[in-house]
């Protein structure tokens, strides 16, 4: 399969090099790496064994890909306002589109562009950083969740799992991909948030008690938000955020990606991670006020002068 | 009347200054302006009008000020563990004590130590720093408004609040000590935690509409645990709130005691002003989330290593 990658940052570069590692013939769409890459390829140092991709396909810009068969977004979404321009020149008349971005609003917005039957979204659970040029560190977890926009199982999304699963990149296709981005946004909202707030990682987080008290209120509300979404199946509150504490417990010292875009000055992704999810929330009667304590306080940074 | 002054920061040195200025018999209990006050005394920039008090009887030890009639307490609340040592020495038969400091609990102490019938408490609203040593910057407002420990109106808070009249200092006497201390809270909950944990000043917090909004929003919050405690009077939330942001629109650019110590390196006044607050509020069957995690935020920044 003719795989584009639109977003090769830590996410982007990691799954790509992944799938082109297991056959598929894999076109990135680069900025930061293009140099680094076309001279030594890419590095991935990886918990599961490191590995070298002497060549690859690089692009600058996104004619240059041409059309593919799937296109896998891992842009941040901070630069959403991009997104359609860099997609287009990829799309043949039966290209899928699978978005890996955090947060809500980006299966709308491409499926408003490009309709929504092209349109899958995927929910990464994936510790990784960049490194220097030409390299990107898998520190943990991978795991993939996708499904269609247009809830419901399909044929398209099982073999795209498949396909994950081939590559040694554990997948899942869902029904109800809204429960899956509603699921990754109980350990976002609170780890992204208070990480980059306090300049902070995981581990040292859990370590206060008083903050990991926070972690789990904060991840209650998220769960009352998404069960007031009319999801198939509820989200049970007290067994999954324990679940996901005690599996971020096991994370040594992970830096989420908003606290490095915190540390390295760059905008953070309130809109997808925080403000949208208010916005439903709110939409279906459920308040979450530490949430918006929360996004208020992460804002504020973002627009001091 | 001969009077004590336990912690002279910015606080005590202006209160002790404006005093001494109308007549009374002021004692400071010194540390860090020390020797620059035995040398060129005491010098108070106010908006009111600058003014220089060229005798101070300062010591550096309690013993040697001796006893008094009234003792003024001015201590940070994180020196609470010294009070009782440094309050001893100055207390006649008759002596009363009158603790201006933040947040709840300062009373009890004294009481504990010495009887509820020596105590009162007052609350000040006053915008004041420290300046190099032996100055003090006086920059708005000023009011006190006192009462005895022991409910009710006295003789005595009557007395007091008219010396502080005489001394150019506004000063109420009220019946309902409790309800002026939760009055205060309304103000330094917000400001004192928000200014700290953001390293922002009052008036760029407010020149946010989502940061403004958070305000009021801990501010209701606040009313709320207040209005559970049996005030002899129900404080309005809207309009008690809406005075106060209004009131803070006009300072300009101040900087909340709790942001200077947090510039500075010094520990916050967390349990005066947010635990015990939050542990009364609890009592009386509300929840404050908002402030919560407020004080969560700021304790983790205490407890770094």
């Amino acid at each position: 399969m003719k795989i584009g990658i639109i977003g090769s940052g830590a996410l982007g570069l990691y799954y790509g090099a992944m799938l082109q590692r297991s056959g598929q013939q894999v076109r990135f769409l680069l900025r930061r790496d293009y140099h680094a890459i076309q001279k030594t390829g890419l590095q991935v140092y990886s918990c599961n064994g490191d590995f070298h991709l002497p060549q690859i396909s690089g692009s600058l810009s996104a004619q240059e890909i041409g059309t593919v068969d799937l296109v896998i977004i891992g842009l941040k979404t901070i630069s959403n306002h991009h997104l359609i321009d860099l997609v287009s020149p990829l799309l043949g008349p039966e290209t899928a589109i699978l978005t890996l971005q955090n947060g809500l609003g980006n299966e709308e917005l491409l499926a408003e562009a490009f309709g929504a039957r092209r349109v899958l979204g995927g929910v990464a659970f994936l510790c990784s950083n960049r490194g220097e040029s030409g390299t990107v560190y898998h520190s943990g977890e991978g795991k993939i969740t996708l499904g269609e926009f247009n809830d419901g199982l399909s044929q398209r999304s099982c073999d795209l799992a498949a396909m994950f699963q081939a590559a040694g990149v554990p997948c899942t296709a869902v029904s109800d991909l809204r429960r899956a981005r509603w699921e990754k946004l109980v350990w976002n909202i609170p780890f992204n948030g208070l990480c980059a707030l306090l300049e902070e990682d995981v581990t040292n987080l859990l370590n206060h008690s008083q903050s990991k008290e926070l972690v789990r209120n904060l991840m209650f509300e998220v769960i009352t938000g998404a069960n007031a979404q009319g999801l198939e199946e509820p989200i049970d509150g007290p067994g999954f955020s324990q679940k996901l504490i005690f599996f971020t417990e096991s994370m040594d010292h992970y830096q989420p990606s908003m606290l490095i875009d915190r540390i390295e000055g760059h905008p953070l992704e309130l809109e997808a991670i925080y403000a949208i999810p208010l916005q439903q929330a709110k939409a279906a009667g459920v308040n979450m006020p530490r949430v918006e304590m929360l996004h208020t306080l992460l804002s504020y940074g973002e627009s001091e002068p």
